[in-house]
């Protein structure tokens, strides 16, 4: 149980949801609680698990609740819940992933994603600066396809995507070409030296035995590596890379920053 | 915001709600949340707002989540929440009325109807043998329904039901014959002499200039008088009931008998 103590709920409570398959990993109803709390807000998050076969059940029935606010998607739901939104942002609409769903006053249901902008954010808030930056992602997924438009966003020059699911790639690289054209493409093993900034956006790291998602060997001396897995907080891929005297960016960072946007999001 | 601190619930929570339509006036929250935190139990009940057009989808929703265990039923959906159960339990088939569903470990649906039972093990409580008595019930909708029941069940000899609706009153007549023939009739006048117990289990009193539910003037000297109205925890008639010398019974002594019901049910 977490040590974060809170007001019980009690029939004026506004609740919000953290919504997933697994559920038992997400840490949201623990910091967002937290928030609420120490600013006063009569407010609970809670953590539900739906299976696939039961999430459009279970999503239309948050939406019903008269007292339901908003909702958070996590793994591995964040491609599948754009169709319960009403409008998209654009990082929704270019990544296709959706990560926060909220009901704003007048009943419309909106779909935006924070992955990006709390990555970038998080790079921001450290001095680094993205325009004209190179940058080699690894994992076309939800959370690689927002934070790839959110790069491009902030002005970097161009984004190597590398990811083995081939049709997924090129998919995400047209999409993207619609926003930023010419600006991304697969990545290839000579991309490696050139970058300023490596990514990894895949699960690979969760475990200590997944094997790494990034070539560090042919980064170049500088290479900043960044992670934006959460747990563990320092993934073998950030000892390695810190070990060979590259820079690195921990995923606790983004997180620190999207908690920032789904508190503006949710109107906290 | 309720001054009873819980731990924020966290991914390993179990949900638990309650159901109405308001939904700001209930007190479930509050009382189990305190009881999970005492016991260390890892879950939450939340008040969840729905309203008639949105109740199947909000409730088939609730049961969609692999992480939700239970439910309570409060005004005004106590009749129309059966349908969402597998089984019923006699409380339940006797009154037409539900006031709790939980998932058992084999992910049936189990309806049962805790107002009855709660109220009759308030009464046992203070001391009160109901076998034999004569009993006024003035109201037949969710609550009274379950407590006739549980009143017959108890051992009462005579259920005299008091409800302007008269199709509604034959009815639960009709369905408390079913299992205790010839003890329950409509209530006249002449039979408030002779009544041992006399029981509220209408909303009136919830405001202090409603009408009094039962006429207290005919009633004999020594009638106990109960209310089943929690929230003023005196109300008129208990006031009133109490200058003319007869005893009275408030509802909060159901409410603490429930919450052991919900408990046992919820496998607290």
């Amino acid at each position: 149980m977490s040590d974060v103590l809170i007001p019980s709920p009690t029939g004026n409570t506004r609740i919000f949801a953290v919504v997933g398959d697994p559920i038992k990993q997400v840490k949201a109803p623990q910091l967002l609680n937290k928030v609420f709390t120490e600013e006063g807000v009569d407010a609970v998050m809670i953590a539900v698990h739906a299976r696939p076969e039961q999430l459009a059940t279970v999503i239309r029935g948050l939406q019903a609740m008269e007292n339901f606010s908003g909702m958070l998607i996590t793994i591995p739901y964040k491609f599948a819940t754009c169709e319960f939104a009403d409008t998209l942002s654009l990082a929704v609409k270019v990544s296709g992933s959706t990560n926060a769903l909220r009901r704003n006053e007048h009943g419309v249901w909106e779909a935006d994603n924070f992955d990006g902008t709390g990555f970038v954010l998080g790079l921001q808030r450290k001095g680094y600066e993205l325009p004209g930056k190179r940058v080699l992602m690894a994992g076309g997924g939800g959370a690689g396809s927002s934070i790839a438009a959110a790069l491009l966003q902030a002005g970097i020059d161009r984004l190597y995507l590398q990811e083995p699911d081939t049709v997924k790639a090129l998919e995400l690289i047209a999409r993207l070409d619609q926003h930023w054209p010419g600006r991304c493409e697969v990545a290839q093993p000579a991309h490696l030296r050139s970058v300023d900034l490596a990514v990894n956006a895949t699960p690979l790291g969760l475990s200590d035995e997944d094997p790494l998602p990034i070539d560090l060997d042919n980064l170049s001396a500088g290479t900043r590596v960044a992670d934006i897995i959460m747990q563990p907080v320092e993934t073998r891929l950030l000892r390695e890379a810190q070990a060979a005297g590259h820079p690195v960016h921990p995923g606790s960072y983004m997180l620190n920053e999207q908690l920032g946007c789904y508190k503006t999001f949710f109107g906290i």
